[in-house]
């Protein structure tokens, strides 16, 4: 069912918790904003944070006659989203699966969806480098997929987990289209200094390092994190903010205008 | 080998990033420090933070007759570390394996170190519930674990997480010796002012809902982040922080003095 798809993009991060998912939703609402028809497709089976990110909680899935039926966002319908979280009963449940049961739940995300015709696919990833990842790298392997973007936040040993996944990506031979680095200075709400709390820069020389893209660098802007749970998107909410800025460059550096 | 272990302790989280690792060498480190004999094992394949936390990077793990010799840490010798860090040749190398691959590792990791006697043996886990926290549920089984410790930010996405990680404790039997919220606010270097930048009492209200106790809510300070890579114990180098104070708190309530 890829074949209908113009762009994929995947969106890794070696470590947890530097933002990646955010970026996925984010990334995916700005290419909806700017026209065009997105998919979303969160294959982190164990922790799925796009269905709460977007608002989403509580929708189902439903079966039609070409496969799953997308759950859609936003009013003009142009986001379609797909997580393990549609399909859960509820959000305190775990998925204790071993390998075999995600591999063939994530080759159902990428054979039975019914995405239709998209502009894009975004495909947001667990952290790491297992089963996940192998599985969809074999799954796209046939279509042509347009490569990775890779989070990260500033501190060393986030950066150390990001050189593994540049490891995976050129064993894998799978693009990087860049790296992002996320959380990199919080400016103080009361005095306006702007503390680096995770160091910053790493991104940037790991790019460099790694001769791949630098494809922007974002604070921790606590106006960003409330728009977590609205499904609203950065680029019109706050138009003008880093964040936005950095959004409409990855955006473009993609292809979407 | 884990039968001459008195006290074995589960460090979990559900989402990455969160903390967790920081965590659980300080932890060790304390318990170190106040006199007991201790390992510390990281169970995380992909993406290994304690050999770098600790200092402990380029160090090798020998073989001797009764298994796997840990890399010790400190002049006194008094704490043990285990972690596949130790088994790559460099740092950018990606342990990209499927399941059956890291169970059989972990196995390994838990029956053919030679930990000898100890007070306490902390495992480091990856996020999520999935192979590598089934395996340890599995072996630990024959063997008398205390239990796990919870750690979480205080955002409703890191929430949902700890709620199916609760439920993965539930499901596999082990207690849950409590939770911690860790990031639970900044103070301003500049202007002293603190802003919860990833909300805060999240952990507190949680730790009610799930009936299990609160072990300590822990704020983000720079100087804890800055002995990340010393191997350094923060209860010697900053005694009087808060997080110093949670973590002698913790070690007590673990039955350390």
């Amino acid at each position: 069912m890829l074949d209908k798809i113009k762009h994929i993009i995947l969106v890794l991060s070696g470590k947890g918790g530097v933002g990646k998912s955010t970026v996925s939703t984010q990334l995916a609402l700005t290419l909806a904003e700017s026209g065009h028809k997105v998919g979303l497709l969160d294959i982190d089976l164990c922790g799925p944070s796009v269905p709460f990110l977007l608002g989403l909680e509580g929708h189902d899935v439903h079966q039609c006659e070409q496969g799953w039926v997308p759950v859609f966002s936003g009013a003009d319908q142009r986001l379609a989203v797909m997580s393990i979280g549609f399909l859960l009963k509820n959000r305190d449940e775990a998925v204790i699966w071993r390998g075999p049961k995600k591999t063939a739940m994530i080759k159902q995300f990428l054979e039975d969806v019914a995405w239709d015709e998209l502009d894009y696919l975004v495909i947001d990833t667990p952290p790491g480098t297992s089963d996940e990842h192998i599985t969809v790298m074999e799954c796209l392997k046939g279509v042509n997929a347009d490569g990775a973007i890779i989070v990260t936040t500033p501190q060393e040993m986030a950066l150390e987990d990001v050189r593994k996944e540049v490891t995976f990506c050129k064993k894998t031979g799978i693009a990087i289209l860049g790296i992002v680095e996320n959380m990199s200075g919080f400016v103080c709400p009361n005095c306006a200094e702007c503390t680096k709390i995770f160091s910053s820069g790493g991104g940037v020389a790991l790019a460099e390092l790694a001769q791949v893209p630098h494809l922007g660098t974002l604070p921790i802007d606590p106006r960003v994190g409330a728009l977590a749970g609205t499904g609203k998107a950065c680029v019109t909410e706050l138009p003008d903010c880093t964040t936005s800025l950095v959004l409409k460059s990855i955006a473009k550096s993609i292809g979407a205008e």
